[in-house]
């Protein structure tokens, strides 16, 4: 599998998912304000994979304070205003903020205790670490989620929750991996996911690459495939779960749960523990993050609207906990009731 | 309006909707043959419109044949060809295979108690008569819809069922027209359509010139859209309906159904009565086009998925009748039980 994110030592290269599946092409970052761009302009996107990216350049960014700033204390407050970008580059996803806070506090008190240089050192050890990690825990969601599919399955995902959208694997598609290494997967269907073709670009072409057989189907056709039997589980990440379970993920992820409710057809959701956000009681308290019209207006830079057409492009959408079978997390599966169940394992 | 279908006496002048909204350009044809093509090619969409371009494309077979073959029986035999070139440019509309067989019927019947220039003038007739009926019969349509609307009602649809779908006003948009008209719509939701992005290029566009105001969205986001109460009716057209009431229609149309049911809002179909088809008993018995991978696999010719993707690409789906809350026709509103009240207004 081609790498999304590589730490250099002493810069961050991303691979420009934008790309794909064109041209596998790397940006090069040395500054944390670029990499917060690169995230907010999807270079790099999905949950995970934005939480690791934001991670190392959090540790980009306490270099540059390094070399610029006098004093422990404007170390201190240029790491929080650091901090404080890179979690606004995208309100939706929770593990960009879990990642960011995650080095800051390790930045803190190794300075407490050390000085700027064990910060610096103990930062990259700690975005290291959510990286080694996100890998391992998406190993073992495809452990745990792949009990669940059973053999000669056709399976949907929307958008990309592959290897290209975390430190590797994947969540969704992680799940999707271990169940085609087991022998129960007939056939993967990929929505598209318009408006930035997640499914068309990435996660067909990621299956492709590991011989995973795939169909591209646009999204509105996900409840006619279903109506005539053809989906046996419908799998996809999540950019935050509140703590009752319900779950914030790609626009069209609630379509396809009340679709897959309708023809009795099992809903998961695959993701990391860190994507579970118990200080958000419920997705209506979940940020949605609207994009721009342009998104919508055109599609790789090709126009196919009139040009002043107004649009709505939410990013996300929430589907309710109630039309959700399980959760399957690196601690294990989660089911109903969620509120009790995620508290338990948190 | 702009002009979809222009007759020209010996000419037939087609709006080329695939280059829409970026060009208003129209592309002439002399021979049946190649009308044929345009309706499988989609240069003209919208099950009334290739009705009323078929017709026309019957009256240059005739004229063609008139000047090359010998003989009555000549001339009727290549009738019958051209009528099942044209009829099987596209097999799921019902109206293309209806308005053929009109024309057809016209021109055997004149044939018999004339000759072949009495038979020429009489379909030429005819096809101009469907034209003028089609749009009359989207007149009444949009009376009959608008008296469903509720004052302040945003709708959604989905394609185009358009003044560019029909020989001018639309069905389902005939509602939306009439219904705006009287004053009771606050927004048109108009769904993009992929992979034809019919409602993109063509309902937003059909609507900005009138003044009606439009918001586009992607496919995928109409459930949530609905989820936030922001939907009061979804309005769509057909393509065949089946005696039991079952709705042919592009491809998200039984998505959009189910997530209505779902959302408890009124799910209509607007057509013209032409478009019933009380021989084909029930949904599983229409035949569904599939179109070219390709397709999907690109958007106004840039690639969007690897190449050697395999796709799925079904132009429509059936919707069962139990999903439609009507069916508003010509000869009024259609409601449950759909067989008995179809076989009624027959």
């Amino acid at each position: 599998m081609v790498d999304v994110i590589v730490w250099r030592g002493d810069e961050l290269d991303l691979l420009d998912q934008r790309l794909l599946p064109e041209r596998v092409s790397y940006a090069t970052y040395r500054d944390s304000r670029d990499v917060a761009r690169a995230i907010a302009d999807m270079v790099v996107r999905g949950a995970p994979a934005i939480g690791i990216a934001a991670a190392y350049g959090l540790v980009l960014g306490a270099r540059q304070a390094a070399r610029s700033v006098k004093g422990d204390d404007s170390f201190r407050a240029s790491l929080r205003e650091m901090s404080d970008l890179l979690k606004a580059a995208r309100p939706t996803a929770v593990n960009l903020a879990w990642a960011v806070d995650r080095v800051l506090s390790r930045g803190m008190a190794a300075l407490s205790q050390g000085g700027i240089e064990e910060a610096l050192a103990a930062m990259e050890q700690e975005a290291a670490a959510i990286e080694r990690e996100d890998i391992e825990g998406n190993m073992a969601i495809g452990r745990h989620g792949a009990a669940l599919i059973l053999p000669g399955s056709a399976v949907l995902t929307h958008c990309n929750a592959g290897a290209l959208a975390t430190g590797g694997f994947g969540t969704a598609l992680g799940v999707v991996r271990q169940a085609w290494k087991e022998g129960k997967i007939r056939m993967v269907y990929a929505d598209e996911t318009r408006p930035f073709l997640q499914g068309a670009r990435l996660t067909a072409w990621e299956l492709m690459q590991d011989g995973i057989p795939v169909t591209l189907i646009v999204d509105s056709a996900a409840g006619y495939l279903m109506s005539r039997g053809n989906v046996d589980a419908v799998i996809v990440g999540a950019d935050r779960i509140a703590r009752n379970g319900d779950v914030a993920n790609k626009i069209g992820t609630y379509s396809l749960a009340c679709l897959a409710a309708t023809h009795a057809i099992p809903f998961y959701v695959a993701a990391p523990f860190s994507t579970v956000d118990l200080a958000t009681p419920s997705g209506d308290r979940i940020p949605i993050e609207e994009r721009n019209e342009d998104e919508v207006r055109t599609v790789m830079g090709k126009g196919i609207a009139p040009k002043d057409v107004k649009v709505w492009n939410p990013a996300f959408d929430v589907t309710p906990a109630k039309l959700v079978t399980a959760i399957i997390t690196e601690k294990g599966v989660i089911t109903p009731p969620f509120e009790e169940n995620l508290v338990k394992r948190a």
